[in-house]
């Protein structure tokens, strides 16, 4: 079971990290972190280096493919080199998945064509311009296709994906094992449950 | 605001993954990653390496001092060298953080003598014999530490934190932007949820 989890600079660490801690304890799993070039990719909050032991010109399949979202999703959706290697790894991959704006990185490439899509809740209008249905889940499978939506949503997307692949008790037992009985102090996590001036607070905050 | 993110070997990522996310935007945050030496450290799964930017040599203060866990903490806990740098950072800290099992490093350091503190469900016997009063929350505030159950706990904790020293709004407004509305797919997420065999099972896995 061959996972790879594409990281680029700016990205939000949270999105692939949630994902990876799910996914890599899938049986006979072998994961790994590539980017375009080998180093150390920063995060959008630049304190945080994740280690990039392949680059895209040493893998071009998996069976799993996840892209997350950040802050460096408009500058991926513009590298054709990596759009290019994004559409080839696909081809043969089981499992496409994404989280917040990774999903627009795989709408660019082509991948959502009239697929229903989810994405971080402030860049909906931006998923529909690239050709997908966004669709205001917090998992949303479509075909080989799954996407979650914002940063936290990545955790929920793992776990539904991994007990498809690998059935509901072994994924209750991964559930169990990283604890995750959920008790956020606020119930403002989605647009639907937040006030609208913190809706804008918010979306003024990332657009900026 | 400075805070300090301790890594080392065979940590689980998502520990301090959860908290770097929400932390790393509170207002005026210096977040660095400090580890006994600089270079990468690897997770316990293996195929995540992050970069350490700090080593113990160079920061011995922080604000907010995070200790996270996974299955290197026991040579952490062996370790004099860096049990006494965690002391050292703890002695000005206003606050002191973990998660998982990152609190029995606390508890060796001698930080949670006679005070209420959690850990992963499968270690707290481990904690109590480490001088702690073990509790079944998921968040624990005693005194200035504040601790967090296994894994994706810390999300919850540093939120909870992030609310204490910059108010419910705030906290409320990155708790949104990282769409923090979760939908685990299983209701099973602590020992109290599930069933004596997948504890075991998940114990068991968690030992060997």
């Amino acid at each position: 079971m061959n996972i790879v989890i594409f990281l680029y600079e700016n990205m939000t660490a949270l999105d692939v990290i949630g994902p990876y801690e799910v996914l890599s304890r899938l049986p006979g799993a072998d994961l790994k972190f590539v980017a375009e070039n080998k180093g150390v990719v920063r995060s959008d909050m630049k304190s945080l280096g994740i280690s990039v032991d392949h680059s895209i010109d040493e893998i071009d399949s998996a069976d799993i493919f996840l892209v997350g979202g950040g802050p460096g999703d408009e500058a991926v959706r513009d590298n054709e080199r990596v759009i290019d290697w994004i559409r080839r790894v696909n081809e043969n991959a089981t499992w496409t998945a994404s989280v917040c704006t990774g999903s627009l990185i795989l709408a660019k490439a082509g991948l959502l064509d009239g697929r229903n899509a989810t994405t971080h809740f402030a860049a909906r209008e931006t998923l529909a311009q690239l050709g997908a249905v966004p669709t205001p889940e917090r998992v949303v499978i479509d075909g080989n296709v799954i996407t979650g939506a914002g940063v936290s949503a990545g955790i929920d997307m793992a776990l539904t994906l991994f007990a498809k692949i690998a059935g509901d008790e072994f994924a209750q037992a991964v559930q169990l094992g990283i604890e995750y009985d959920p008790q956020p102090p606020f119930d403002c996590g989605s647009p639907e449950k937040a006030s609208p001036e913190m809706i804008e607070l918010v979306k003024a905050t990332l657009a900026a």
